[in-house]
């Protein structure tokens, strides 16, 4: 198997699944107990924290351990509405992750107001916009750091910087950015930023919601004192150790990560390009994730091309896996002021340093063949 | 170590472990995926839901997977008031879990209403008093199966046909019955349902909703279509996997496990309550869970009982897990109108099918020797 679509989850590192091992076995008890056998747990999940936090320049204390990246993304969005005083307006774009998108229109349908802000051709949008959307009834902007389906990175430090000045408080979804690239919540300033497990070689089920140290938040899932009160529910200690393993191996491969996958990606790119010139790359080539391509074959059907990769044992995808299911074409390459054709000849590729070289020749020659094949075909593509 | 606090937490059974560890290794794809790695799993997720619906008498289309208890008691109040048109009134009871309680107190604050029930002496209350509760205000009613400390079982059966009669939504939290009792939702008719996974010696960090089919529903966490679109976030496989293997086990060793454990518990209780006869029960002495006893121990500090218990390595608890880390008494025994002296006095054995009639009088030994050295302490005892 030829795996390319590391955007859409990973594989628990080795050391992330030693580490849970112990709190699937022997360590089962409620940290919440007052007796040591639970109790002690409360240990192991500090360090997780502190390793979580320390991924993104944190405080332990910022950080709340949450279900996963579409509960951390819902919680930042239900918080900021509730201590906003009455402001019922958010500020967001229309190429976000469906856990901010679809969030936002029951919002609408619960009669807030939303802007969604367009992105050009590249996906990229400006500061300046953001700002000429703010209103005195804004409560929120969010904003995601980089773009699961194409990779492309928003101005998130400038975007940062203009919700700061105006005094809005700023979320981002940074479940695709954090381990990819460096994210430092310290100099940039957020005031919420979502984390993901699954998507930097831990477990899946587990998210973090960063909560800067002064800003203003109000739970969403409400129950137990877990969480320092901002999150209720037995913690899940395996979980969450796990994900403070890839946290931590997250930090330290970093550079080292990004580098070979760069180097994989230009590859994979190169050769696809060169191999089917009238393809084209979506979004910035510059500002993006060194992981994710998403390019285009025009003619072609991405769905029927998927299928076919998948036959031949090389998975990537046509959109994000979350949609995977619906039928729509990307709203990401819609927005882009793709038409309806090109997006639906979109595939995404998102690689990780355990690719290799070979692997990339490989998948360029099936990739040739599956175009040759869908174009020869009088079915569906 | 002696454990009996099953009602915080139960270990994973052998089979539960050995079926989630594939998906912790090489089976790591996203089951929302168009490909083959991916979307197998759907098969796995759907397999787990049919047992869990079995357990409680549901069909697999009514089975909704959350992160936990609390998601779904959340969850089960967030769609109630959603979908009612309006109205801005819950009838729940005083001894509900945190859950529930805190849910509940966080929405008066935004303008609901609630009427928390009180219950009699023994933690009981009637089906009149929820119709009598009831107003053309009322959204939703919630009412535990089983209370968490107590053991205590609230006549749902009866209840359900007060709510369906008067036309409002009615949610159990049954996250203590399930496992432990008969819960049959085709014969009781809650519109929704919390089961916990792992109070059935499934994973944390995993529960469901039940809703009924034809039940008004709206999600709470938004995202993709996850779920049916009730449930945004990818689907953890490993902790779905092992909840339904929790579940398929328990509904084939209910009766078993009930008959043992009850065995257990009365024998416990009957030692404990003939080595120290100033000791009494809380709650009804048959409207309960088999596994569960609160006992008053008269003039003594449960937390200090906990303590000494716990360096003996016996694992009890003085309140519910999720509130272990507040100092306050129990609610629940405040509400059977015991005294503040008389909650603070009050230590929870939740016992299990796995425990053994040497561990209860070894117990029985440990809490004697412990009640004296309390009593004789002029520390804070």
């Amino acid at each position: 198997m030829i795996y390319l679509d590391y955007n859409a989850t990973t594989p628990l590192l080795p050391e992330v699944r030693e580490a849970m091992l112990p709190y699937l076995t022997e360590e089962w008890g409620n940290p919440s107990s007052a007796y040591r056998f639970g109790a002690k747990l409360k240990q192991v999940i500090e360090e997780a924290r502190e390793s979580v936090a320390n991924l993104i320049g944190a405080l332990p204390e910022e950080i709340v351990f949450t279900s996963c990246a579409t509960e951390s993304n819902n919680t930042a969005i239900w918080a900021a509405l509730r201590v906003a005083a009455g402001k019922r307006h958010i500020v967001t774009s229309q190429v976000e992750h469906s856990a901010v998108l679809n969030h936002c229109r029951q919002l609408e349908r619960d009669g807030y107001q939303v802007t969604y802000l367009p992105v050009d051709s590249e996906g990229l949008l400006t500061p300046s916009a953001v700002a000429d959307a703010i209103t005195d009834q804004t409560a929120l902007v969010s904003l995601m750091w980089a773009n699961n389906e194409t990779g492309v990175l928003f101005p998130i430090r400038e975007i940062a910087r203009v919700c700061r000045e105006q005094g809005i408080l700023f979320h981002s979804d940074a479940a695709q950015a954090v381990g990819k690239i460096a994210v430092n919540v310290a100099s940039v300033g957020p005031d919420y930023l979502t984390v993901s497990g699954h998507k930097i070689y831990g477990p899946k089920a587990i998210g973090a919601l960063y909560v800067r140290h002064g800003a203003a938040f109000s739970p969403m899932l409400v129950g137990g004192h877990q969480e320092s009160g901002r999150r209720g529910g037995t913690q899940n200690v395996a979980l969450i150790v796990g994900f403070g393993v890839a946290a931590s191996l997250a930090a330290s491969e970093l550079c080292q990560r990004a580098r070979q996958v760069a180097r994989l990606r230009d590859l994979l790119e190169a050769e696809v390009l060169a191999a089917l010139p009238e393809c084209y790359l979506n979004g910035s080539r510059e500002m993006r994730l060194p992981n994710t391509t998403s390019i285009g074959f025009p003619g072609l059907d991405s769905d029927a091309m998927v299928t076919f990769l998948d036959s031949q044992s090389v998975c990537v995808s046509s959109g994000s896996a979350c949609l995977a299911d619906a039928i729509a074409p990307s709203h990401v390459l819609l927005a882009m002021t793709r038409s309806v054709d090109q997006a639906r000849s979109a595939i995404r590729f998102s690689l990780s340093h355990q690719n290799t070289e070979t692997e990339m020749r490989l998948a360029t020659a099936i990739i040739r063949s599956a175009a040759a094949l869908c174009r020869g075909s009088q079915a569906r593509c």
